[in-house]
């Protein structure tokens, strides 16, 4: 059978079109403010349209001609309109309230809608003074719109107040959310593209409802831009009943006030109205929460806008629909150059913002457009809120060296190392309380950092019961992030380092990858940061990996995955870093070095179980500075040329290498191993490469440029490759590491399964050196013998054997 | 200020205990039901805490030793209770109405819920004869859960009925949705964890409501179980109100029905009522749908199952509450092997079940447990759907010959390359109709696959509008699938590959990281899968990548990163498959060969813009089928050893490398070039690490062993290092790809900030061949001043210069 659309339309109740409807009534705004308003809103509209257009005749002081078009039609003119009209409305509440708040803009490729008031409220210009407030800047500023060396269609680095680039959608819920931590007075306008409200990531941070304090952390006032399409397609949301779209936002914890229609001088009045409301919903509910103490959840508002896509543009082109439809998602109007009948629609459309009413004969926006934006720090464009560095204090950091354990001998006790480091967290939090915050999805305990609940608890505001006073951990005064939500964690952490905090996440390794794609826009927007001087440094996004691949034997396949390493590597040198400390005190080294540190993201690979111990504190803060380096007493080449080089990164791989040295030692008592352990992975790329690559000749004076290297790794073997093929020895590097052979494992099985275990590196040690290959063959059978002994005794008993569990090193 | 519990707490409302309290009033059982129902819920709850803890005495026949209990406590009772009471009710229902349906599990570690069911009715035994039903059987059925060399704690590939293992959460609404879709009588009953429900992929997937067609498709029916916490802390959802609850779903489209509370005798009723209810609402709506013919979007069924987490366990341990909190949600008791009072409570709460009622004198259950299940293929466990391969037809698929483009010289016509696929993909859709669908997130029309609407159109179910007429594409009838989450359309594609159905994806490059976690699950089943000889094969995942980084020049930095195939590589080499075609008609013979092919991810890479045409379709044939090769026509070492091989993989990089041959042609004319094209990008790893690998003869007499190579990659440069460190001539291979620089540029400005470009490449040759590396300076020079000449004109126009757009191949 067939449908018709006939059959299915129900147009009315959700049309984007006519005078304003909306659920707060009142009509605020006198006509000189009215005026005032849909002026500023009409200058937005006509700089969009120009930064998309225009390369010349910025003011139209002459008839539109092709040679003033740009050559190629690039940007976004759809979310544009309703961005600005959002941000024109914003400046009007922020003068009336006096309000500290910043513009977070979610609508992909929204940045017209954007960087127009943000150039007319004069921020842009003192930031970037070519593009002054007069022709010759106008030209400027429409020019490098989406064009070679200018800026991008997203709210990039480059735009004064964004800290929310918008290049992938999904995040802007959450970036608000951390931008209101610990703000009181920050009211975080959060624009949502109803696009951008289909992803996965959006769809579940409208939970941060249940985030916020309305004590100590400011607000999230989202605004739903329901535009209706997408590229080429209506939205989900914009076609599902009103009351559906309701009580979703309800369901989510919001009040929805709905502001809908196309009118502009009933939209103004209906969005003032609305804004009013909910400023003072906002505040009233704060208020209320600071004046009693008692910090209950408040259903905080939000706005549902419902407006035409590309609101004012050509209502129709060659006899298609524009306006109001994903037509007007682009360019609404293309072929300019060379068609008359579009280079006058374009003119006309241009025109139709009466610019000559909003620009004086200098080019400069007319005294009363100038007149609507707050001034100084209060515009959005230049609140420091949205260059965090500028507001950032250094970390009060306790001596990590007091949190460490005492280790006479290495590799004879046993800690659990990241232990010590939830204790070092804890007093972290106290000497901070402001300014710290801890995020992981439900795992703070289980990761065994759960010494930091001592100081700070989980953050709960939604309802308790009184079994929660057992462990529970919960408290309103938390400052503990935890959600089953990876995405949103990660969002809230990025909007808290963003604005000038710091903090710390951790999360199970495997399950990185679920924030791949988000890390990769967090490394983009530092790299572009490092290039704009006036963006000043944020604290680096610090990450512990853990519940690691090698101690997943038991959680199974799913589970074991240590390629977030691989993600990282792909990123610019400038801003990643990796650490895989293999013991409690190197841990505690590496994660100082970790919360000092700025604009880097920062991983750190670290299991949570129970491991040896190698060093003590100053040996582990030396070796940690240096990243590398030959462990003496697990080597016996001193002074000489070592026969092979056993390496190793990572706490199991360093205890399984040791262990196979042990093996070797006992049989073959000649045999020269040097034993290297590396803690920062990106020394062994070269110093071109990477600001933490060993020279050449350190590499070779390490790894010998001809002796055979057994190196032990904790990730996919050829990432070892990948960084270290140009160096002199690689032809010599034979790699172990995890390669996608798991499955229901005792921890020794799964070691062997990828022969990264004591015994496959020893037989990986005879096959490699000429010395000892024709005299190991017996040695081999033996350490073959005792690897399938202990497979068999795991696969009997369940566990591995006492011998292999509590190993130590013999020295 | 502090906060303490009390002043917090709304505990009874939202309480999981009492006797049952539901939405759908009526107590539809008899007693003689009710207490088979029980009956076989209790056996469930009894093989789920064997599993946990028994390696002996399965029957409780002797009183608990300590020697009966395992080693290593592994697994998760707290999900189990409500994961098998929701099976036990579906067998009921399943008998009751005759349906066809099958059960997903998505909280996490929820295999005991499952396994136990699946045990009872005999479909376990029937894949694992040595689980078989008595008491031997049990104790192995006890033994490998959790157990090495045994099975994991969720619904792995090797639990019978399985689609959807759980590891990863977040994806089983998806997984249900896809699943029923084109299968007009299924029920996909679909449990959701709470705690899984606040990741941010299961949140946007309760909008599946808007995908599913009554007529065509079957139904989803979720049952959310609201036990209330995850490891260690509450759920969201379990702390709100009932109202916000209620609102959500509703918000969500769907008709939320409660069953909550603790007591099993009134929440047998309730949930039989419910259960009832929503099959009757579940088919009341299709044969509405179906009578008329009018595909409106019903208002579906779902179930808010609340009960205490780890239901049916001690109330407390210790002092500790156990039952319906956190600490049920592993191994509720710890330490018994050691500590006699813990034996006791293990050895009471076993007895609690009664197993003496529920398993005769051999083992075998009884026959009014038995008698609960359906039979045959009824039974969830033995249902094909679940094991997709069975019910599996191979496409219909139409010569893709008939669709390439004719190329009578390479390297003279341009084409959009995947325009072509679409025309190709149009007609697969045509040939089936009913079993291949195409998802992609409302990218089709910008991916230049637009044909296909001629014959299928984007899913819509939602309200029309008018306009939507005009280029709108959208019907109830349509089998394009798309929707602004590549989490939800990518759990939907593997959902209909599992149940043996085709698909075809296609995803923004950059955004392709969204799911790389995603693609790391599914290419894992793939893996355990290829062990299980029952498990049928099926349909590979195609997922093309397209509107690559090449061609984001004007998306900017936040849309540049090709590297998926990073995290492709990472997993088993069985299930990966990655290809490069460069042009039409080698696009086409990859899509070909991929949609025939079984249990793979293919990653097919390929621009939509306009790019250059090398290769007839019988060259193109020819060269997919090898996957790398020569091309003669743009080589002129016939029958030599080059100076120098050229290397390319990808389509902008394939032209680029050759712009820079014809560069040194006219300049080095005597210079030997060797030309080689990658489309297999697996041919440059190994034989021995992937079966698509060259023997390293054919790699050295393609690549030589000592002469250099300039290998101009698609990706980022490392993974070809990475694929091809072992190869002979690894030291001479110089590999140029995407560094991570860009902005706002032109194409060839982005290629040159990553030294892609013809004029780089040229250099580079230069610098590496020593023949020339001394007379080619002043070509340097000139090259040199070409690139900038090019700069400078993309940075004055903003495009590039006409000769580099147009630029053909001289041959």
């Amino acid at each position: 059978m067939s449908t018709t659309l006939e059959t299915l339309s129900v147009t009315d109740p959700l049309s984007a079109y006519g005078p304003a409807r909306s659920t707060v009534p009142g009509t605020p705004l006198t006509p000189d403010q009215l005026k005032q308003l849909d002026a500023f809103w009409r200058a937005c509209n006509y700089l969009a349209l120009g930064m998309i257009y225009l390369v010349d005749n910025p003011l139209l002081k002459e008839p539109l001609r092709p040679e003033h078009v740009k050559n190629r039609l690039l940007g976004h003119w759809g979310a544009s309109p309703a961005l600005s009209f959002a941000y024109t409305h914003m400046n009007r509440v922020i003068r009336k309230y006096d309000l500290d708040a910043i513009f977070l803009a979610g609508p992909g490729h929204g940045a017209p809608g954007v960087l127009g008031p943000v150039y007319l409220e004069g921020s842009y210009t003192e930031i970037y003074p070519d593009k002054s407030l007069d022709e010759e800047g106008l030209k400027a500023f429409f020019k490098q719109f989406s064009f070679p060396g200018g800026i991008g269609s997203h709210c990039t680095p480059e735009t004064p107040g964004s800290i929310h680039e918008g290049g992938e959608l999904g995040y802007v819920l959450s970036h608000a959310c951390g931008a209101a931590f610990d703000n009181p007075e920050l009211i975080v306008a959060a624009v949502v593209g109803d696009g951008e409200a289909e992803t996965g990531p959006l769809a579940t941070s409208w939970h941060i409802s249940k985030f916020l304090n309305p004590i100590r952390d400011g607000a999230v006032l989202p605004i739903l831009s329901l535009n209706g399409y997408k590229i080429n397609n209506p939205t989900l949301l914009a076609r599902i009943s009103h009351e559906e779209l309701q009580k979703l936002f309800e369901g989510y914890g919001w009040t929805p006030y709905f502001v809908e229609g196309s009118d502009p001088e009933t939209m103004h009045q209906a969005m003032a109205a609305t804004l009013d409301h909910c400023v003072e919903q906002i505040r009233a509910a704060q208020a209320e929460a600071r004046q009693s103490g008692i910090p209950t959840r408040p259903r905080w508002p939000m706005i549902v806008l419902r407006t035409p896509k590309g609101w004012t543009a050509p209502a129709e082109l060659d006899g298609h629909k524009v306006e109001g439809f994903w037509r007007a998602h682009q360019v609404p109007i293309a072929d300019v150059k060379n068609n008359p009948a579009h280079l006058k629609a374009l003119e006309d459309w241009l025109r139709s913002y009466r610019p000559e009413e909003l620009f004086d004969a200098s080019g400069a926006p007319v005294p009363a457009i100038r007149a609507l934006a707050p001034s100084g720090t209060r515009r959005m464009g230049a609140n420091p809120h949205a260059n965090g560095g500028l507001l950032k204090k250094a970390l009060h950091l306790p001596d990590f060296r007091e949190y460490g354990i005492q280790v006479e001998r290495p590799g004879q006790i046993e800690a659990e190392n990241t232990r010590p480091l939830g204790v070092f967290l804890r007093d972290v939090m106290k000497a901070n309380p402001h300014n710290f915050r801890i995020f992981g999805p439900d795992e703070n305990t289980s990761n065994k950092l759960s010494a930091v609940y001592e100081v700070s608890k989980k953050f709960w505001i939604a309802d308790y019961f009184p079994e929660d006073a057992d462990g529970g951990e919960l408290s309103a005064d938390g400052r503990v992030i935890e959600m089953l939500s990876e995405h949103t964690l990660e969002g809230m952490l990025e909007g808290y380092l963003l604005t000038g905090r710091h903090g710390f996440f951790s999360t199970y390794e495997a399950f990185a990858h679920i924030i791949d794609s988000m890390f990769n826009q967090h490394a983009k927007w530092l790299s572009i940061c490092n290039q704009l001087s006036w963006r000043e440094e944020i604290a680096s996004l610090n990450l512990l990996i853990t519940s690691t691949v090698w101690r997943q034997d038991h959680n199974g396949f799913t589970h074991q995955d240590p390629g977030f390493l691989d993600v990282v590597v792909n990123k610019r040198a400038e801003v990643t870093r990796i650490y895989l400390p293999p013991d409690v005190n190197s841990l505690l080294s590496v994660a100082d070095h970790c919360l000092r540190s700025e604009n880097y993201v920062n991983v750190i690979v670290s299991d949570k179980q129970l491991h040896l111990q190698y060093m003590d504190m100053e040996t582990a803060i030396v070796h940690c500075t240096k990243g590398i380096g030959i462990w003496d007493w697990a080597s016996n080449d001193a002074g000489q040329e070592p026969d092979v080089v056993m390496a190793a990164a990572g706490d199991i791989p360093t205890k399984e290498a040791l262990a196979a040295v042990a093996l070797l030692r006992e049989e073959f008592p000649d045999l020269k191993i040097r034993f290297v352990n590396v803690v920062d992975l990106f020394t062994l790329q070269p110093q071109s490469e990477h600001p933490h690559g060993l020279s050449d000749r350190d590499f070779d004076s390490l790894f010998t440029v001809d002796k055979p290297i057994i190196f032990n790794f904790h990730g996919y073997p050829w990432l070892i490759h990948r960084l270290s093929y140009r160096r002199t020895n690689h032809a010599n590097l034979h790699v172990r590491g995890y390669k996608e052979k798991g499955n229901i494992n005792t921890p020794l099985e799964l070691a062997i399964q990828n022969q990264i275990d004591r015994f496959s590196l020893a037989i990986d040690v005879i096959d490699r050196v000429p010395k000892i290959r024709v005299a190991g063959a017996h040695a081999k059978e033996k350490f073959r013998n005792k690897q399938l002994a202990c497979r068999h005794y795991a696969y009997e008993h369940g566990t591995d054997l006492p011998e292999i569990v509590h190993w130590r090193w013999p020295g």
